[in-house]
């Protein structure tokens, strides 16, 4: 059976999250269902990335094996012709080797966290971005992150619902920036994060936006691995999942006309 | 009484347009009420642009009288309060002279019409683009956007249901753009409108986009005079109001904060 790898760009607003609930609409379920009114069978999607309700998503990658084999342009426009009532679209798909593994051949993934940053709260964005009406101090937050790169235990950054055995994660970036104007971005890069890790992030990072806390005040909450030390967590619709890469292939940003097609 | 000039941005999307109907959900009628909490009476807002159903604004100009004097950023602020359940934002308010008509002293009116333009549907934008798949030639589009610049009747480019006397206008500026990567703008300024005259222009361009159409057959289509030779109107999701320019001022980008805040 051929394997596919799949490219998927969503609005997380109407799941209850990436994977498949017995009871709530997922996109794992919506991309499975199209796959089903193409093929036939019922074949099963494996995610690099198993983002939470209400998070959105870019370049979140899958993979899937389908009972036959397809052109890749022909998979995605069928699954997005199947899928054109939500808003789940797959923006590549291309056949892999059996050995290619969306969620465990995966070396690093790439987050976006997007604040709204102005007086006045967000019309056109709203539930695109998380807004915050107190001008923050991009800079002391971009600095206070700093303290959090690298290898840690970060037990306090994480939600106490995480199933992880080993809270010590290694984060290779963590950026805050001025992005489109009114927003500020908080870039997160790990080969793995741990559940709730990017907002609990963003909520810590905006206090010391806002002059509550230092880069200090953050060091010594890293420090505690409690919990209880942590900010309040940002919510989740200001969350994007935006690239996975794998061994050997590096970032990049998809064409809106793959040169195959 | 006090005017107020306000700056709105709206997400069209769940109302039957900027104006006030008897039984369906419109813009005015929820800046009226939140008017209306703020001060207990009944004031009556007045928009420059009446835009349709679905249609979007980044910078929508209104007056309202209201019955004491309050600091601008108050108004602005409470108005914003009361409106939270709402995708509507006052970006600004400020107290103007009695003179100040946001109709009818408005000299520009800026639209933009967003072709979102790639092999895939939009999902993050959806509802906020008009998504079209086939790559389009946004030159020969510009090219032909010319042919319609200046002051001609454009009876051919206005909906059967518009209400003004003369179908001539001047059209300052109609441009045709690439931006945010995979988007195609269509930039249209005039004192004003005739009634679906810049989806008509929209839907119209498109075909030229695709190749169906020549610049030639622009120019015929305008100089029929004639509704039934204008291609089809594009839908009203893509389009935004972004500015309105009055006599002696510049059109501006309003800052995130505003100084005088």
């Amino acid at each position: 059976m051929p394997r596919y790898k799949l490219t998927v760009e969503y609005d997380g607003t109407p799941y209850a999250g990436w994977q498949r609930q017995a009871d709530e609409p997922s996109v794992q379920a919506v991309i499975e269902e199209a796959a089903h009114r193409l093929c036939g069978t019922n074949p099963v999607l494996f995610g690099a990335g198993r983002t939470d309700s209400g998070v959105h998503a870019t370049g979140q990658v899958a993979h899937i094996d389908l009972p036959k084999a397809y052109a890749g342009g022909t998979v995605r426009d069928a699954l997005n012709a199947h899928m054109r009532d939500e808003p789940v679209v797959i923006l590549s798909a291309e056949e892999v080797g059996a050995d290619f593994d969306a969620r465990f051949s995966a070396r690093k993934r790439w987050y976006r966290y997007r604040i709204f940053n102005r007086r006045a709260p967000a019309a056109i964005l709203r539930g695109k971005v998380w807004w915050v009406s107190k001008l923050l101090d991009t800079e002391a937050m971009h600095e206070a992150a700093q303290v959090l790169a690298g290898t840690h235990d970060f037990t306090t950054f994480r939600s106490t619902h995480c199933q992880a055995k080993n809270p010590i994660r290694t984060l290779e970036k963590l950026e805050v920036v001025r992005a489109n104007g009114e927003e500020i971005h908080i870039v997160a890069m790990a080969q793995s994060f741990l559940h709730n890790q990017i907002r609990s992030f963003a909520g810590t990072l905006k206090l010391v936006g806002e002059g509550r806390w230092t880069a200090t005040d953050v060091s010594e909450a890293l420090k505690a691995k409690d919990r209880t030390a942590c900010g309040p967590v940002a919510p989740p619709y200001g969350l994007y999942l935006t690239a996975i890469e794998y061994t050997n292939e590096p970032k990049r940003t998809l064409p809106p006309y793959p040169a195959k097609d």
